[in-house]
């Protein structure tokens, strides 16, 4: 239940990071790209090469990371070619023992967000038949709609063994313009800590067993450590996911305040170090899934020494 | 430039309405389910079932309509082939002459929302190949990011004769948890005055030519009629994707609230009450298009009625 089994895998792996696959065209060496010139259209050989390189990339990671969390925009690129690509990276992850977090931050009112619930999580039923149609493990969603926008992800959550992940305090530059403004009220809460109290409270409907952690998590930005290490206090049933970490500027030590006294609570990504790391090392392209799996050592290495992981 | 393209139209054809694509299978009739029976996979038949559908009302509605809004849950259900009807449908109805807004309330860091605004209003290179992913003439975009999740949108909507609606206040029955929160400040704005506040300068950079609205639109809910009247005062340049008329409760006099002296500013959405209009009709199945387009008119002539469009 709730994300116990995501925690059991960071607990074998003694690893709390998940890799994000965010496919850019120009991430994909080039020997790769060349095998699929003679298909006409050009969404169609992009997403074939990304299906490659992202099948490698998850072969080189699967047994010392235990997640991936594939970007839908990534996929979108390169239109319905590129979703049929996304479908069978998550398959593929699936089949290798990953846990997959796919990264839509969907949001809707409540008849839509079923629909959404449908796709990423759960199954629709057609001629009698139950189909999976991209089958993910958790979705990230964004909470503005309020409640009822969250409401048809939670029996999904319970009943299949599923987890989302709420936008709380997101990494980027400007993610104060809204989610640090104080609201009238005391305590004045910030518009982040009223979405984590909701987070916390809809966590309710599908409560941790094993770990203490709801099937209801929160992202929350590495590169706002204060706020982190807050939440981390705020919130002691909600599971965090948090990106920023690396390309966007956050530190292990800053990342290390959103974790538990035992190590636990968190899970880091990194997209752009560890699918460029062949580039940035500037070794042979053909060692691109070496070069990503070096890089995803490093940082379990640098983020498990800040932590508490048994 | 801005949302002019799509203010002609509607004058044109003297019509602020558009019609919400959200095939639930549930609402096709049995006589198209049967053509795919032969298909083996449930999700490709389906799909292709919502296609031949979504082109049928397509056909009965273009030349009163100016507008459609494919929702992507509902085509994100059917998996990847789901999102191949997706662009179809897309496609189809530019084709026809109709204006297409990608109803997916897109949100994410900057980076990724690059990677979005290609994906369904610019388009990637590949092989020196300029290819529109999904092509749609505008997107719905949620603004919990602040403006770094929004800028990467503005060039393309200048560029390419684009638009966004960002959500500020949703039609659903939780919608004010977080958007009818006041924040601290004088005046006391709420958290959706503030992201209207934040359309009107967003919508700066990419400002209207011929109606004085910018690319930048607001998704405003008609289930709350104060707030769209309110909005429509407070936000002069932003044009208004008005949802939540007829089956969520939203009527006609409500809904001529979000409109301006001259009958413009807002264009309403209908989904069910038109997808299903043969359902409530109980006419025969085959005659789904033609119940569609009864509807239509009949909204048409409802709202019209209600304001000032000359």
């Amino acid at each position: 239940m709730s994300f116990d089994r995501l925690i059991d895998r960071i607990v074998e792996l003694k690893n709390p990071t998940v890799a994000g696959l965010d496919p850019l065209y120009s991430y994909i060496p080039d020997y790769i790209k060349a095998k699929y010139d003679h298909i006409e259209d050009p969404l169609e050989a992009a997403s074939k090469a990304v299906l490659e390189y992202n099948c490698a990339l998850i072969d080189a990671l699967h047994d010392i990371v235990p997640a991936v969390k594939p970007q839908a925009a990534y996929y979108e690129i390169y239109g319905w070619y590129g979703m049929k690509t996304f479908a069978e990276t998550i398959s593929y992850a699936k089949q290798k023992g990953m846990y997959v977090i796919a990264d839509g931050k969907r949001n809707d009112i409540g008849s839509t967000m079923g629909a959404y619930a449908m796709a990423h999580l759960g199954e629709i039923e057609i001629r009698g038949q139950k189909i999976e149609p991209f089958g993910a493990d958790a979705l990230t969603v964004n909470g503005y709609l309020g409640t009822d926008g969250i409401d048809p992800l939670l029996p999904i959550c319970k009943e299949k063994d599923k987890g989302i992940f709420v936008l709380v305090k997101t990494s980027n530059p400007s993610s104060g313009e809204l989610q640090d403004k104080k609201m009238y009220g005391r305590p004045a809460n910030t518009v982040y800590e009223l979405m984590g109290d909701m987070c916390e409270k809809w966590g309710e409907a599908a409560p941790g067993v094993k770990y203490g952690y709801s099937s209801v998590g929160a992202v929350v930005g590495a590169t706002y450590p204060e706020q982190l290490a807050e939440l981390r206090q705020r919130l002691p049933h909600t599971f965090f996911l948090v990106p920023g970490y690396g390309a966007q500027g956050g530190g292990a030590a800053g990342v290390a305040k959103g974790f538990d006294e035992n190590g636990l609570g968190a899970i880091v990504n990194s997209s752009r170090a560890i699918l460029c790391a062949w580039q940035k090392e500037k070794c042979d392209e053909r060692d691109f899934a070496g070069a990503a799996r070096r890089e995803a050592i490093r940082m379990r290495e640098d983020i498990v020494s800040h932590i508490n992981l048994k």
